[in-house]
């Protein structure tokens, strides 16, 4: 059995996604740019694309500025803003210690700039409490930046009432929907978001393509210049089959939302008990607010690289925490920003499910995982310490 | 009949492309940096299209990085380039009056970040000579950015002159080869070319991908910030899929360079060769250093969108000129850098051929496009005035 669950790193296409792509790169192959019918054809099914996503996300099509990815439109979200504030001497941004790097660096690089940077704390479960916003904001906070939820441990974060909040205090709100959208509800217009960037190929979609919504009025900084593209704000030639099949995908996983959660959440849940009946584990994040697709243990007495390897070589495709910062071997930032011990944080374990994995896979997982982990620490000598006494366990 | 003759804007992906592209969306779908296997077979394969990309250019595969198309390239060389500069008090940038939107509307936001530019000026056939780079270099300059064959007129610059003139002074040079990338011999190294973007939709490959070579030592300043993919200069998960089928489309490319160069300049001569039977038409660029399959000329009396929709209507597919500027109705202002006058701008029609084009298609070109001008001409006031001697003639 071959098992994919690291579907929080990045999703296998949808077939409708991949038979999109395929249409449009043989028979819609004109630049959008290009007057001629080709050209044209081309124009107008990026129009359609557009107003697909906005009528999805509860915007204007003028409102979407599609991206390369997730990455680039935090990028663009969070320097935008911070240039906005910037002119009317608000020079303050509010985030979380446990936001995605694409945002953490981004912060790190403005901070270098001469803005200055709250980082809220989680708590242990890894969620915030629009409070810890609302106490935080100052009269020359710019931008809030918080993620909808977190990509290594689930949590959903209370997204429409820190929209609210911002609203009240004429803050702009981004939020990185990377992880959420096609999962979760979202309606730009009704959570009050001002910004919001989402990527195409954590739902089923290609990668190499996202969006950034951005309200009306809020006025965005040009990362890329060149032929004025997306209105001027993203010059490069339109990926068009790109941008259809993220559309295609993204009008599946809303079409089937609910059902999917219903679904995907009860295997989460199967997967959830499976595991915590192996001794000396522990669930990390909540095990409510949290993500139909998300499992995160840490497992006392071994390194979660290692589990990995052996869960490979069992065909079950995890992570250690998140993909994203390439090949790093460093423990996780948003474990460890939760207050956890560096050997939970080193000893984490991933499993994203997705609308896609079976009842057969969870039981598989639930039977071989344990039988793994036993095995592993039968060989490690920490395990065999803490069992003789020599050293405390953590948990 | 219905003819692509607008390869310079963007050409249709290869059928080896599109295979490519799809193997990769079906099979491999991973993220190359998670651990498990399905992550390292997606590792293993950019590395493979590194090694093929770095291969064809004549450089190390440490030192290409992929992005998201040409235009991000020429934005992140140029920045990188100029802030090198700054760091040694340089603050001076050469370039030319014809470099693509992408390389002047950066060169703009260089210019107001206090950074001093220079525009060669070009003649009238659209070529620079190196001399004029050498006379114009100062002691502070940081770079000399000059495309490798315009977008436009195809005309073809003195690269290889160019990069042992910036050597030899110790400047920092960049080409844009988007044009050029597939048509024209690279290699980096003998070239001396620091700095090179290319943009796969412009060979035959996907859109959304292209790269940037940085020759080592020349450290690029990031334009986009997250997970430290690419070396941690260009951030955001991998489009394994596009690169892979980059590195398809230009290997194609580059293994059929010597005989598609032959065959499409034979294709493109013919066509010249046609329009130029029209009375008052004048050729753009330079017969001789040009891209295989431009061609581009200037209609007295008519306006070159009024004749791009005339061709559409026969099924003819072509450009008044760049495309990049989306939907742009100004002249062109690589025809005006050359000193044609507005009219002329305002009338030039650009065809750009490809391999894929047919000799049948140059002879369906050559019969119908003279009647089509005829037709407009007896239609158009303008051209009645010039007939009349009551204005007079610009050619």
């Amino acid at each position: 059995m071959r098992i994919y669950a690291d579907n929080a790193a990045t999703t296998p296409m949808s077939p409708k996604a991949i038979a999109t792509m395929t249409h449009y790169m043989e028979k819609v192959y004109g630049n959008p740019s290009s007057l001629h019918s080709l050209g044209q054809e081309a124009a107008d099914a990026l129009l359609g694309a557009r107003e697909t996503m906005a009528g999805l996300l509860g915007c204007q099509p003028v409102e979407i500025t599609f991206t390369s990815g997730g990455t680039e439109s935090d990028n663009q979200a969070i320097v935008s803003a911070a240039l906005l504030g910037e002119k009317k001497g608000k020079k303050h941004i509010l985030s979380s210690a446990f936001e995605h790097h694409a945002v953490l660096h981004t912060l790190e690089k403005l901070e270098k700039q001469g803005f200055e940077v709250t980082l809220l704390p989680i708590d242990e479960r890894g969620v915030l409490q629009a409070a810890q916003v609302a106490d935080a904001l100052r009269p020359d906070t710019a931008l809030v930046t918080i993620m909808y939820a977190n990509n290594e441990i689930g949590t959903i974060q209370p997204i429409s009432e820190i929209g609210a909040l911002c609203r009240e205090r004429d803050v702009l709100f981004h939020t990185d929907a990377v992880q959420a959208a096609g999962q979760l509800y979202i309606d730009v217009k009704k959570q009050r978001i001002d910004l919001l960037s989402l990527s195409a190929h954590k739902f089923h979609g290609p990668k190499g393509v996202g969006l950034l919504y951005a309200k009306k009025g809020v006025s965005l900084a040009n990362l890329i210049e060149g032929g004025a593209q997306e209105r001027g704000k993203r010059s490069g030639t339109e990926n068009l089959p790109a941008i259809m099949a993220m559309a295609a995908a993204f009008e599946e996983a809303c079409e089937n939302l609910e059902e999917n959660a219903a679904r995907v959440s009860a295997l989460r849940d199967k997967l959830i008990a499976g595991l915590s009946a192996i001794p000396q584990v522990v669930l990390n994040g909540d095990p409510v607010s949290r993500l139909r697709g998300n499992v995160n243990f840490s497992f006392e007495g071994i390194e979660g690289e290692q589990l990995l390897m052996a869960l490979d070589r069992k065909g079950i495709y995890a992570s250690s925490g998140s993909a994203c910062t390439a090949g790093g071997l460093d423990p996780s930032h948003v474990l460890l920003a939760m207050g956890k011990p560096r050997e939970l944080a080193y000893s984490a374990l991933r499993l994203s499910l997705s609308s896609w994995n079976t009842e057969e896979e969870i039981a598989y997982m639930c039977k071989v995982i344990p039988q793994v982990v036993a095995d592993l620490r039968s060989a490690s000598p920490i395990w065999r310490d803490l069992m003789a006494g020599k050293k405390a366990f953590v948990l």
